[in-house]
């Protein structure tokens, strides 16, 4: 359909040197390819459609003419990072809740909540977290009546900073219909007055009474919220990423933010369930839409729960609670049907498996689909954080892609001995075992369970480390990888994993000119050295959509959009 | 977002030809303006961008350089029709199944059944409409042993030519449970041999046994069934529609024909439910997408049922059924509760409602929510088939739309005689009393209630006749209407029912060049020759998407689209 650039080309024909070719010149370069290698360079020209068209070495000049020239100053370029498991729209809606977490005293987090309401005032219900009441010096739990106090003309709800309580006022136990006739739930209690009344916190499972009585985020919520998680990510120097659990709804708002022309960030999905997944796409994955900022990809399934929580599935009981071993979250008979439907028509899947009983389940899931599906499937498998040694090789022979998140392995690293004891921790967060058996392996965050920061994540994955340097030496340090194989999973094999590649990843003639600029090379840095690189500025499609030393956002949001009439 | 249009810049910049003005000369064109007036041209200009930048008087000339000319021969051109009310995916889905409607026997049936389940090996259903025992001389219903002996290895489901009976196979009564056992439900009957067993047809309510049970259908099927939609609107002349009740499946599937390149039809959507509405939307009306060719543009409510079945809410008992005023589909809170919460975000809504009480009830609620909804609303009366004339003024103080269906009057109107009587008809089907309370009328054709042929509208609603030109002299024929406003509420007004006036509608500079060439002149045909105009070539943003005499669609399909990698 030619016709529907046609009101754009007018306008661009006749400012033609709008989308002229750029040169960004005197830039010290960095590209690295799938299987490690490094490209260096000096420049790139960057075409009318935003791709890139001839990389430069030093002293080289662009082949055509070129209307404009950037002058890199000599700083580091890299690929844009692409996160290849995280979560959009939970980190956007993340952002839009109170954030009480730098409270001192229960009177400052009151006072807080006070202002939030009364800057909010359309906000059906008062959605917080982070509180802590060891950290404000009280010897108790705070109260609905409290609350009540602040707020009294519509729920308040409130989660701990563990996340095991919350605390609401006297419409939120309302809501959840929370009296004193109502019993604790297993694996709940209600915190009680004298007279048995709900005094204001729900611990654990009580806490679902009222959390299921919140109200769905409105759609300009979850507008601002996918421009949030886009600022954010964009500040990290993420220019791309994989969605693992699109919903309709989150799939419908960030095509609004397609249609209306302020996505930025390239979006990989992966659908939350079959259901959304056939009727986003419907025969297949869907095409690339706006200049391959988002495509579906496939089916996101969860096999298993979390090591933490004792839900990922092991072969052996856990060593710290020697009666269980996990809870499958879809059988093996479901998970076939599941990945039979979306191989039929050609969609990806990716599932979620974290224990060793999991991780071999779907690799054997895999090699029996394989002889039915054949082809280029890349059949992923998110987290792969217990994997058997003697499972292993079906990385490589079916050229599954390992989709980890080196900064998982510093946050687990000693609740996964607790759990396993220090014998069954061969393949634990194996990524070298991963790539010498040929897989490959594509990095992410799961943010927002972790945050969005992709250096932290290369710096772990060198040296298994945490930011504090620990364990000197490194948790199973035989596992670590090189910098520059923790930059390809962070950027060439990230898009390779969600079928992008030619697209973005790389720094390479006929991809999207996607990049960053960093204060220092990631790949001359000690560990400690790259948890301290800083993201300059953000590129993508050859436009600066980031840069730290501007205040205001460079990309309008939602509303901007609409004012802009674009 | 410029430069996602950059890809088609590249292209078009080279071969700037491609979309260059053209001139179409040599026409008899017509265009209707929303108060009926005419004006009338002898050739347009469209621009690059598919739109009119100058209608031209004969002798005139285009004020600037043109590529092409084209000669239109003398021929008589129209704006495209545009229909204000119709079902696009059920006009699609009912091109999928079999026609049996031809058949003069038995025989000849199972041969065609057998032909089309051969045909279609991957459809778990065979689905199929317009068998008649009558008409082959069949002294009795077909049974579903004779059905069992053509095909045998998935439910066969067959409709009557009169949609009161079903004819199964025996997978079909097994999949809706139907037993010796199976009790007649109310309002049903479960044809039976002489052991009590199901014989095969089910009557009436019994249906609804098996059709429950037949699956929805395919993604496949539903792009299919939108292209064949699209063929059988553009083969008629038109260009545009409002589709009544877009569910997020259909919503889904005509992006996918959007995103392919293939949609040209223009989709004016209103949603099936407000949770559609708002997902779809979210914060409001979508944005006008693929060059004007889509947008949502509120909520479809039905507030009553048919006149034909006594399902349409009348403010009196039904004159042929005494103890029956209707069954109302929506209570009165619940219609101003939706109406609220619609206005509220600046959507549009169309409630159905066609007995006088559910129009009394409508147009009074949109008397008291005008009070707090103000500014451009277009509130939407779909059918608006019998109002109390106490209750007309209100299409004028208000703007209102009636958005009517000139062939449901000559479908009805004997049967309306009898449910109403022949007192109670001032307000039936009465545009002519709309028109002059300043009410604006939209026209329609409820597709695939009624065939989608926007002249035989034309005709009626000039005419009171029906296609054998009955009865003499009209019905009710003080509710006539002249051609010119005719052919507005088909076109102009049709436009402005949706907000898409300045848009598409009128063959004027800014609007898209929407057009179709007739073989006769409508506005200076008799009744009966207007039912005889032959719509000769269809086009949309200036280019021609069909053409009586050319057999190959003009247009790729969703596949054609798939291969080209569009």
């Amino acid at each position: 359909m030619i016709t529907r650039f046609a009101a754009a080309l007018t306008l661009l024909c006749m400012s033609s040197t709008a989308l002229a070719d750029t040169w960004i010149d005197n830039v010290n370069g960095i590209s690295v390819n799938r299987d490690g290698s490094v490209d260096r360079f000096a420049g790139l020209v960057i075409d009318e459609d935003g791709r890139i068209s001839e990389i430069l070495d030093f002293g080289d000049r662009p082949t055509r003419e070129i209307e404009y020239r950037v002058d890199g100053d000599g700083r580091v370029m890299v690929p844009g990072f692409i996160d290849g498991h995280a979560h959009l729209m939970d980190l956007g809606l993340g952002t839009l809740v109170l954030d009480l977490s730098g409270t001192q005293s229960l009177e400052e987090a009151l006072s807080r909540i006070a202002a939030y309401a009364a800057a909010n005032p359309d906000r059906p219900w008062i959605i917080g977290r982070g509180w802590n009441q060891e950290r404000w010096g009280l010897d108790r739990f705070p109260t609905a009546a409290e609350l009540d106090a602040v707020v009294s003309d519509r729920p308040v709800w409130l989660e701990r900073a563990d996340n095991h309580a919350h605390w609401g006022n006297s419409l939120a136990l309302a809501a959840g219909n929370v009296t004193a006739q109502t019993r604790n739930p297993a694996g709940g209690r209600i915190e009680r007055l004298a007279n048995g009344a709900p005094a204001g916190v729900l611990i654990d499972n009580a806490t679902d009474l009222v959390t299921s009585q919140v109200p769905p985020p409105l759609p300009e919520d979850r507008d601002l919220a996918l421009y949030n998680a886009q600022q954010l990510l964009l500040s990290f120097g993420i220019t791309a990423m994989a969605d693992m659990g699109t919903t309709v709804e989150d799939w419908m708002t960030i095509r609004r933010a397609g249609d209306a022309g302020w996505l930025q960030i390239r979006i990989m999905a992966y659908a939350d369930s079959l259901a959304e997944m056939l009727l986003i796409g419907g025969p297949g994955p869907t095409q690339w839409l706006y200049e391959d900022r988002l495509r579906l990809n496939g089916l996101k399934v969860k096999l298993d729960g979390a090591l933490g929580s004792r839900g990922a599935l092991l072969k052996q009981p856990y060593a710290d609670d020697p009666g269980n071993q996990g809870l499958p979250l879809t059988s093996g008979t479901q998970l076939r049907n599941l990945m039979s439907r979306a191989a039929l028509d050609n969609f990806q899947i990716a599932v979620h498996a974290i224990g060793d009983a999991a991780n071999a389940d779907l690799l054997q899931a895999i090699d029996e689909l394989a002889k039915d599906y054949t082809g280029d499937r890349r059949w992923r498998v998110e987290h792969a954080q217990i994997v058997d040694t003697s499972d292993m090789a079906m990385f490589g022979q079916h050229g599954i892609i390992a989709s980890m998140q080196p900064v998982h392995q510093t946050s687990d690293m000693f609740m996964a001995e607790a759990r396993l004891g220090a014998d069954r921790l061969d393949g634990a967060y194996a990524w070298r075992t991963i790539l010498d058996q040929g897989g490959t392996l594509a990095f992410g965050t799961d943010a927002p369970v972790e945050p969005v920061d992709p250096l932290s994540g290369i710096a772990a994955a060198v040296s298994r480390t945490n930011a504090e340097g620990e364990p000197f030496g490194g948790w199973l340090p035989e596992q670590t990888i090189s910098r520059e194989q923790a930059l390809a999973a962070y950027t060439a094999n990230a898009a390779y994993a969600g079928f992008a590649d030619g697209r973005f990843g790389r720094l390479a003639p006929g991809e999207r000119a996607d990049f960053v600029f960093l204060s220092a090379d990631p790949l001359l840095a000690s560990p400690e050295q790259i948890r301290g690189v800083q993201v300059m500025e953000t590129w993508i499609a050859g436009q600066r959509v980031y840069d730290a030393d501007v205040q205001n956002p460079l990309i309008e949001g939602p509303h901007g959009a609409e004012a802009a009439g674009r």
